[in-house]
């Protein structure tokens, strides 16, 4: 099943350490033990000695810290790796659409229309594509509502077709995954939160490189929607497993 | 009443002549005779020189034919000058606005941004504001409704300040001309017919230079949709006279 989620190659190493400590230790003072850490990432297939070195990165990047438990290390994000966890997760974990709402923004003449405007689709021309105005702006706004005929050159700057085909796979690879859950009685803590992992890991590279915009902005055969909805159902069935869990399988083991 | 209407300084000749033809004689085989157009363009202060220069020049630019009647010239639109007169006509008879909807056209990156759209305002940046999308577009095209916060630096892109003032003094010199109106009771033909050009003339100004576009797409201080009213309910006063009734006063006097 693990295969199913990553077509035989491991993500990268960094990034899917991200996912797994904003997955299962977001909680303050949510620690996860060396040896836990090291059973989730050989089950995704990960190398001992890439994992150190990502841990090391994390560390010195200041998303987490570490100390010694008798023989082992345990880990935890920092206060800042939290918040960047706390941040995203609404995108990742929410079921709705990102936004409700879509407008065009022209910014004002004298406003410096190449001035970057937060969480909006660049249109090219001082143009953005945004979910709401920003506040206070002397930019013009036309609401685009879902009734709004959008021409295709709109929906390739919301999702180009490299984010498109990400997104496509991903939803195969989430497909093929519930379709093997569902043939599958209970699983061990340690698997369930192997795959629990892997799925908001795909899902989470294809949300948060997502413009924050209502799904009707996105092209007709974007299929990042039907992985937002597939990723839920499939996090309902699998719910995060405490930590306590996954350290006594590791005790059990060694 | 003219000096209300004119201010003292009579209209460009030629232009105004537009005005008395399309006003007075646009109906197929309509002709005015040379003396009802010199004492319509001596009333108005028009010199008898100025107003034959224009004459020829109307003729040689295809907007008027003339020909011979007994000691007098009579003129008349050409099927180009009535043509013209046509198309401008529901601009400056009508009592609604030019457009009931707005809005932003955005053209596709690959369209050529510079290619004019016929009847829209250009934004700059090769956006433009209309009242339609133009069929069969690959722009995008985002509705401006009444209910849109439109910033100050659109309506000054739709109206310049030039036009705002022009339509200023036009709605002024209308109200003078509605003060006098309510002071006088029956008017003579030819009094009621300068008096008549004159007010479709400021009018027609204002509205041929006014984008097509709802009232509410204009700045805060327009006054152009009140001169539109004004002089619709001041025409309904001044109904056109026929051309017959301009020539008999013509024949009484001389």
């Amino acid at each position: 099943m693990v295969e199913a989620l990553t077509g035989g190659t491991p993500p990268r190493v960094w990034s899917l350490l991200v996912t797994v400590f904003g997955d299962l230790a977001q909680d303050l003072g949510a620690e996860i033990s060396g040896p836990t850490l090291t059973r989730l990432t050989d089950a995704i297939g990960i190398k001992p000695e890439a994992a150190r070195v990502a841990l090391h990165r994390l560390r010195k990047e200041g998303w987490i810290d570490t100390r010694r438990v008798g023989r082992h290390s345990a880990y935890r994000l920092t206060e800042w790796g939290r918040a960047q966890s706390a941040a995203a997760s609404p995108r990742i974990y929410g079921r709705e659409e990102a936004a409700k709402t879509a407008c065009l923004i022209v910014p004002a003449p004298s406003a410096g229309a190449d001035a970057p405007i937060a969480n909006a689709v660049p249109l090219g021309q001082g143009l953005w594509l945004a979910a709401e105005t920003p506040a206070g702006s002397t930019a013009l706004a036309c609401p685009l509502t879902v009734d709004a005929d959008l021409p295709d050159w709109i929906g390739a700057r919301v999702a180009p077709a490299s984010l498109c085909d990400l997104a496509t796979l991903t939803v195969r690879r989430l497909q093929a995954c519930e379709t093997l859950l569902n043939e599958t009685s209970q699983l061990p803590a340690l698997q369930a939160a192997v795959l629990r992992v892997l799925i908001v890991h795909g899902w989470r590279r294809v949300a948060l490189r997502s413009p924050v915009l209502p799904d009707y902005m996105f092209p007709k055969a974007w299929d990042g929607a039907a992985c937002r909805r597939l990723a839920s159902d499939l996090l309902q069935i699998l719910p995060r497993p405490s930590l306590d869990a996954l350290d006594s399988t590791d005790l059990r083991r060694s």
